[in-house]
């Protein structure tokens, strides 16, 4: 088993199928050794986003909540980069990170927020997992998510 | 006649005047293989953006007009790559396309209407239109347009 | 002394110091010749946000204050490229920025907001600080920040 599955493991994850393309885009693209990853909502094991993962947030939402649903995101993009290069331990880098989070009114703590998925990163790929990001509070995601998540990977080379 | 050229030519679209650069940003920028285009919002052959194509998304906003305003932006980016490499057929991909629609209060359907791009960069480039993409709901856009789409494409080695 | 380093000096700009990271992200990543740095809030050489640089815009906002906000933005983003390459010479063009702009109701000067980046961008790199971008309007930002920009350099090789 190699290392990254062997985390995934020991951390209780189990990657979801990734989202099929539905339409005429796809959930991953490749160029080089830059793997881009379409953005991903926070879909559960059984292909549906929670009901606890779907409205807008306020000043009053829970952090741990939406922190969580980042984590859920983050899981999402690791499957996408899984179906991409197969074996994780081919990844070089996370290198980027955008995160969209449904804000109704205002929600300051967007930065912990986002830790959500930045620590799930750090715990899958270690160093490896230190990225760049951004993460801004959007008017409305697809379904009235609660975030979603885009990534760019890179790729090592074949061993 | 090139390819995409022909392709344009049957689906009856003639690409407008890119967009030029009115201050210090560039309408595209090029590292390597990747062609980086900015952010085209729906400009019509005039020059100007249609009135129908200007205003905020709610709950009752046709899928049919926003999609059709995704599809006038993916035009304009079309028309920017080709500013950048003549020939369209050198594209080798659209890597990435990242969608921002004016949603006022809420549209679930992003997805759906996003599609009005996805399916025209198919319908002009087949396999190689199929990318990666992110579709988020903004709190406001320029000139209050409907819609802006960013991109990247991936430039295949002269011929 | 080099010439951007120079020109910094001559534009009155003093680099802060890099906001650290904090958290499982980093302040930028590098691929090849991309250098991918993290969305920029506005801090001022203190470290802090400027009372006058938080909030929300609306159709009554100064464009000069926005605008001056984001130049801040941009210095920020120099300053990460400084830590990444040491010598800002090392530039080879500034590919892409990325402006979130905190919009209450509405902010339709989005565009010439932005150029306050965009031109601070070519003050410092001259023919190669004209870049790709995208400009839009979002429901909010970390700390309630007026504007957050993110962008990506291209790293000339070593000379």
């Amino acid at each position: 088993m190699t290392v990254v599955a062997k985390r995934l493991e020991e951390l209780g994850i189990r990657l979801p199928h990734p989202a099929a393309a539905v339409a005429n885009y796809v959930g991953f693209t490749r160029v080089g050794a830059l793997l881009f990853v379409s953005g991903q909502l926070l879909f559960g094991p059984n292909g549906k986003v929670a009901a606890a993962h779907i409205g807008k947030l306020g000043p009053h939402s829970s952090i741990e909540t939406v922190s969580q649903a980042a984590r859920v995101c983050a899981i999402n993009l690791i499957a996408q980069a899984q179906a991409a290069v197969d074996d994780l331990d081919r990844i070089a880098q996370v290198v980027r990170l955008g995160g969209f989070f449904n804000v109704g009114t205002s929600f300051d703590p967007l930065s912990q927020a986002m830790n959500g998925a930045s620590d799930l990163m750090a715990e899958v790929f270690a160093q490896r997992g230190r990225h760049a990001r951004s993460a801004v509070g959007v008017a409305h995601l697809p379904f009235n998510a609660l975030v979603e998540i885009e990534a760019i990977f890179e790729v090592g080379s074949e061993s």
